[in-house]
Formats: C-alpha cells, structure tokens, sequence
C-alpha cells in the first residue's frame, strides 16, 4: 500500500456535488461558487494525544477531525460544501484508512460537504482539515455584532464532553469501544462525536447578533465574542443547561464544575435581541435543537458567571489554551 | 507565550486583500469571489524529517510550505489568492514563529496571497496549508487535456534540488544555513525555497493542454498527466535541461542520473500543441521563465525516457512516494 493507494481508498468514498467541476486527481479542484454568496473558510487540527486519546477508534477520529471544522461552518451560518483533508500516518495502512473514511464520510455524507483535495503523508499521526462553505453576502454570523441588551443563548449541554473526558482518565469509560451501557455511550460519543450545529447555524441567520463555537469553553468562548463586540456578558449559572446523563453517572457535581470552562463540546454560543427570544426559541424548534438563554450583554468588557446571589463565580479567563492548560 | 499569543504573532504580519471581507479572528474567514471564476483549492502537508532535514531553519521551512500549495495553483494557471495555514508545534516558541513567519509571508507577500485562516497545536512539527485561488470558468491548466502530437515543455531545471538533497546526505551542504559559496547557496534555495512558477502558470492559460508540478520526479508527474488523458509520452534525454551548478559542484553524472526522477523541484511540466511551440517560448520569455521543450505525448500509455539511440532508459514508475521510497 503506497501513498497513491490510501489517496485512492479515500477518492472513492468522497460524495459528488454539482458544484464540483474537478475533484481529487489534480494539482487542484476546481469549485464553482454560487452567485451573491461569500465564500467561508475555516482550518483545525487534530493531532493524537492532544486533541483525542491515542486509543480513540478511528471512525471516531475521522468524524471528529471533520466535525470541529463543521462546527465552525455552523457558528457563521454557512452552509457546508467542501473540504480538503490532510492526514499525517506513521504507517500506511488501509485497515485503518478505511475505518477512519467511514466515520469522516458518515459525517461528510449527512450535511453534503465534498472532500475535493488534500494528501496522506508519512508522520505522527495527525489530520488537518479546510472546510469551506457559503452565505450569502453580508448574512454571516460574526463575533463581532453583540449589542448591550442581547441574550446570550448556547446550543445543546456544554460540559458533557467535559465529564467524558474526566470519567476517561478516570478509567470509568474505555474510548476505544463503544459502551453497552446507554448512558455511558452517549457520553462517549459527546468526546468522541461532536454534533456540528449546522441547521442551528442557518436558522439563526437573521436573528443571531453574534456566534463561536464552544470549543475552548463556554466562558472563554463568549470572552472572544466581548472582546470582538466590545462588550460584557453576564452568564447565570441557574440558567445553564443541566445534564441528566451526567446525573445518571453520579457526577453533578463534576458537571457542574466543568459546564462553563470545559472544551469540546461544539455547540454554539450567540446572541440575539431580546425582542427576537420567542422567534430564536421557535426557530431551534424547527430544527429540533435544544437551545438555553443563558444571559445576557452588558456594556463593559469580560465574561463573568455570577449566582443566584450576584456572587461572581468565574470569568472567561478559565478556558482550554493547547499551549497553557494551567487555567483548565 | 500561549496559543492566542502564537497565532496574534502571526496574525498581525497577515497581508490585506480587498477580497477579505473578514480575515483570521473570528470562527471562519470570510472572502469575496470574483464573478465568473472558479475557486481553485489544494492542500498539502509539509512533515519534519519527511519533508524537510529537521535542521531546516524556520524561515526556510515557512517559505517552503507555502511554496509548494503555490506551486499546484500554478501548475492549474491560477491567481493564487488566500491560504489557511495549521501549524503544530512541539512548543510555543515564539523565535520559531517569528522566524517561521518571515519566510512564509516573504513569499505569500511576493504574490499577494492573504493568510485567512488556520491554527497552532501541540504537536510534533508539521504544517498543513490550503492555498485557495481563482481562474476564468473553463480556463485551468488539468491534467487531461494532452494530445497525441502534443510537445512536452518543463520550466527551470529539474533535478537540482535532487543534488542539493545528495549534498546535504553526503554532509556537503549545510542546510541549516545560507552558504557564502554562491553555487553552494544557490543548490541549497533550489531545495529549501523552491519557486513556485505562478506566471508561467498564468501565461499558459490558453495555450497548454495539461499541466502539472514536478513534485514526486518528471517521470511519475508527467505519468499522470498521461493517465488522466489516456496518452503515452516520450521523453529525450538529450532534450532535458542541463546544470551548470550541478556541474560546478563537480556532480554532472549524479545530475544526469537524478533529473527525471528526483521530487521537490515545484516546476511545472506541461504539454501544449507543437503548432503553439513559438507562442510557447516567447510566453515563457515574457515572463523570465526558462523553459525546455523535452518530448512529446503519442497515442498509448505511461512514459519513457529514451537517448539516441532510441534505448528507454527509465520509465514513470520510478518517481518518489512518500510510503514506497524502494523506486527512488
């Protein structure tokens, strides 16, 4: 199996779209982009034992590599269309390219997006992917519209990812298969298979005053979207999502430790006018994602969780940094 | 020194593009397409060790990565616009960034091209770009456009970074710095800082059938032009380019037996119809190119490399993968 083979195992797995005049085969792919629209474009990285354990299946890898790059899509309201792939091995072997095709096409297949370019190269192991989509002009959600008065809302329950990762290293949850147990599993697959907020994305263009994705944490996360709008927020630690899974696994308390600062979770934090709350509650209705107001947007700069009794309990200071985790 | 600190070092040296509505800082770049072009996308991934010696200095190894993404939008006659760059890092040093970032953007300056996107991780060293593009509808350089009958052309002289990688083997040549001997530093750059051919590729436009960078060896590229256009070619041994530096350095025969098979050189090897050969040369001229007319495309298939007397020499299979290197 030589680099020619992998390329050629992933090649006949990518998905077609019209839009793609010539995929992987040449020195480039040529896309035809639709009219009236802006071209959104985002990078990310996974490398082992930074970004998933070592042990971490390789479908699940695959999905999750091409998952934290959708999620960006999401948070700009993009619609996905195609994306290049780059994927360092230490060997060449097609067991398990094959396996990490099947969970990055899952994934790739579900929201139509075509992998048109990349290459396998021999290192540690390591993907790096391009996601590109499309908006129409002027329609993007940005970090930087966030206006005094905003709510702040977030997709889904940040912090389940964060549970999963700490029951890992605890040795209660074995990443590499799937789990028997129901409750279990569902928390493996929010570490191991991040659901992009992609419908969420595309339903909030015209409501949502800013967006990011929940990948660094959620207070670090909604920091970027202050520092950027020139605002504060105030987050409220009643109105954060609960997690019954991790109930269920006897860990509230870590779950509430973990919901405002840990990462990987890809959901998406944003802001909406607060004369558009029945319209943004509606509208993730129709998609059928479950969304919390979580706060609100203030003058002033900086991020703070604050109790039922004004008590601040934590800034946006406290996020995930790949290079300085002493703050995690 | 942290993550958001790496990427704001290399942020603010990111050039400006009209093009850019929003650039690095938010989830995703946003960029305008110009009406009636295709968007052209490569990727590729440059590895420590595989790719370059480990003792590359960093500017070299920034000019280098981005070089050979320009060098496959040239081989599609592209205008290179934007890249994304994903950088992973052993440790957060912000000297290597630095010195990283002259290069790079000494080159992504020299063409215009605009960083819009990326990442740092943690991670063994290895960097991974997608460098994004456009060209008129119609008009890109594939590779499934040669003819029988067609010439077969190259830009530059194929085969030097080929002896410069000898060199460096043999402990002639010090990669890790600029060498006062002219020819020494002259061998070096050809390795280190390749130059990808965006003009020839521009001026090609209308004119070659099929184009493709010399990456993996003359040979092997020019076999997959073959493929893709279901041709075979011929190529001259007496046709192909000499060196004088090659043969400076006293390495004529180790030339001679390196240039039709030897990857990293990123020049461009193309066929055009041999009714076009005078509008070929003066097109190259125009833009200080050198170019050598070295065979020609017949009905049939792969490639071979004949003197003389007509004795095939090598053939395409003896090009450079990077999990096989037994052909190299």
């Amino acid at each position: 199996m030589d680099e020619f083979g992998l390329i050629e195992r992933i090649r006949r797995r990518a998905g077609a779209r019209d839009d793609v005049a010539l995929g992987i085969g040449d020195d480039a792919a040529l896309l035809q982009m639709p009219a009236g629209q802006q071209l959104v474009v985002t990078a990310d990285t996974l490398n082992s034992g930074v970004h998933f354990p070592p042990e971490t299946p390789p479908a699940d890898i695959g999905w999750k590599a091409l998952a934290v790059n959708l999620s960006d899509l999401a948070a700009m309201g993009a619609a996905p269309a195609w994306c290049t792939l780059s994927l360092s091995l230490p060997e060449a072997s097609p067991d398990w390219v094959d396996a990490f095709a099947d969970g990055f096409f899952q994934l790739a297949d579900q929201h139509g997006i075509a992998l048109i370019g990349g290459d396998t190269t021999r290192g540690p192991l390591s993907i790096s992917i391009t996601a590109m989509g499309h908006v129409p002009a002027g329609e993007a959600l940005r970090r930087d519209g966030a206006q005094a008065g905003d709510d702040v809302w977030v997709t889904g329950v940040p912090g389940e990812a964060g549970v999963a990762l700490a029951l890992w290293q605890q040795q209660r949850l074995d990443v590499s298969v799937a789990s028997a147990d129901t409750v279990l599993e569902y928390l493996r697959c929010r570490l191991a298979r991040p659901t992009p907020r992609l419908a969420a994305g595309l339903a909030l263009r015209g409501l949502a005053t800013a967006a990011i994705d929940v990948s660094d944490g959620l207070l670090a996360d909604l920091g970027h979207i202050c520092e950027r709008s020139q605002v504060a927020a105030e987050v409220l630690e009643s109105a954060l999502p609960t997690s019954s899974m991790a109930d269920q696994v006897g860990e509230t308390e870590l779950f509430r430790a973990l919901r405002a600062t840990a990462g990987d979770d890809y959901e998406v934090c944003f802001t909406a006018p607060a004369a558009l709350r029945a319209q943004v509650s509606e509208s993730m209705a129709c998609v059928a994602v479950p969304v919390s107001r979580i706060g609100y947007i203030r003058a002033g700069s900086g991020v703070q969780l604050v109790n039922g009794e004004g008590t601040v309990l934590a800034t946006s200071r406290l996020g995930f940094d790949h290079f300085s985790v002493a703050g995690q």
